[in-house]
């Protein structure tokens, strides 16, 4: 049997998980895909992801990739992973990989969503930041202005966190009124982030300051100051993980 | 303290829930918006319901009433019920009514929504029916033509059940592609059914039916004949409760 590298595209519920990455004793998303694989190749398979994803966070489409010795077609790899995995895990997708192909390392950009919603909606749990007060749209949209762009992003790292390079690419920061499709009542505020790179928890930094520009707790304007001073402190608490969804992992070549 | 009587609007997610109705031993929705109330009023209180739903089926707006002592104000009433309720069921508005009203005799027109999705999404689990197949919406629509107005749908009935008058009206079926507000790569099939009145598992059965049409196991002209038999073994199988939704009870007055 040849060696084959596969790339497979995933959605999962991040409820009920210690995030994306394997941790010793911990239910980890990593964890569940490698040990399905292993069964089904009869041989230890070790994945490589295109990120970590925190607890509780989820995603719509996030990219792995894996070597195994085997004749299966990808349309096999799928169904066969699909019918025992977890069902809070699905692949999406399943193709053949170049051997050189590394789902972080060649990652061009990555897109984000995040969902707020304005009522506390029972379908919505684990799913939404819901938020009680109405907020301002317009001037979240101001203030995300300021953050797309290139910039030092030391203000959005992780509080303890120090990377050596804290400049990063935001292309664009969408947000948009929607609706809950289960219970069309209700309405939600979703933020997409498009970026090259993010540093740690950037992105529920971002949402986090928005949000407090939303309910008038700091000015769009305050957003050009809170970039310049490179202080953690002065941008806002992180929005919770529950509410952030990695949307898409953009390649060289069409994916 | 007088006796006031009060309105509800409720929505909860079905799932986990042996249906609304208070059954010995069973963890109901009623039940456990009996045992709050019955802790904020310090009395016993036995609320009206609009309806039965079955175990796992939704609702978007389920409609209920209670007679109290009490000079707590709407408002309050809402804000300490939802503070004590299991999250998957939350009260989206109290109002005062009639020491008459009855949420299931007065009632008017009840109008369901039913999810279906073509893809095993990990957040639509107990949320939608997930059919694997493409459906044909056209001959759905063309279908649900023949059920639309007053007829005997004794076809439609619980297998089992025989209800004294079978005569019903139906004054729309709505047949929409629509989009999860999760993951917006995830398509869907929305169906609304209003009526004046159901029989028991009347909308899953419709939905069943229709499904078959769309899967082109049957002919939407074959509707009619079914309707015409009067016999509930020539419907289709009951679509799974976990689909579907009640979404709202329209009375008299504007409620």
């Amino acid at each position: 049997m040849k060696k084959v590298r596969f790339k497979a595209k995933v959605t999962y519920d991040g409820s009920g998980f210690y995030g994306w990455q394997v941790q010793p004793g911990k239910r980890t998303v990593q964890a569940e895909i490698e040990r399905v694989l292993s069964q089904i190749f009869q041989q230890d398979v070790k994945i490589q992801g295109c990120g970590r994803t925190d607890t509780a966070v989820h995603a719509i489409c996030y990219v792995f990739s894996f070597s195994v010795h085997t004749d299966m077609t990808p349309a096999e790899v799928m169904k066969a992973t699909n019918s025992l995995l977890d069902k809070k895990i699905r692949i999406k997708e399943v193709s053949y990989a170049e051997n050189s192909f590394h789902p972080r390392f060649d990652a061009r950009k990555k897109i984000y969503r995040y969902l707020i919603s304005e009522f506390n909606s029972p379908f919505l749990i684990n799913r939404a930041w819901y938020i009680c007060q109405k907020l301002n749209i317009a001037k979240m949209k101001k203030a995300a202005e300021y953050i797309v762009g290139t910039h030092d992003f030391a203000c959005f790292q992780a509080s303890g966190r120090k990377a050596k390079n804290t400049v990063r690419t935001i292309e664009y920061i969408k947000i948009k009124r929607e609706r809950c499709c289960i219970d069309p009542d209700v309405k939600m505020i979703a933020i997409e982030v498009c970026g090259t790179g993010f540093l740690y928890k950037m992105v529920r930094n971002i949402v986090g300051t928005l949000v407090d520009v939303g309910r008038n707790k700091k000015l769009p304007e305050q957003i050009k100051e809170i970039i310049e001073s490179k202080d953690r402190k002065l941008a806002s608490a992180t929005a919770p993980g529950y509410g952030l969804y990695l949307k898409n992992v953009i390649y060289k070549r069409a994916s």
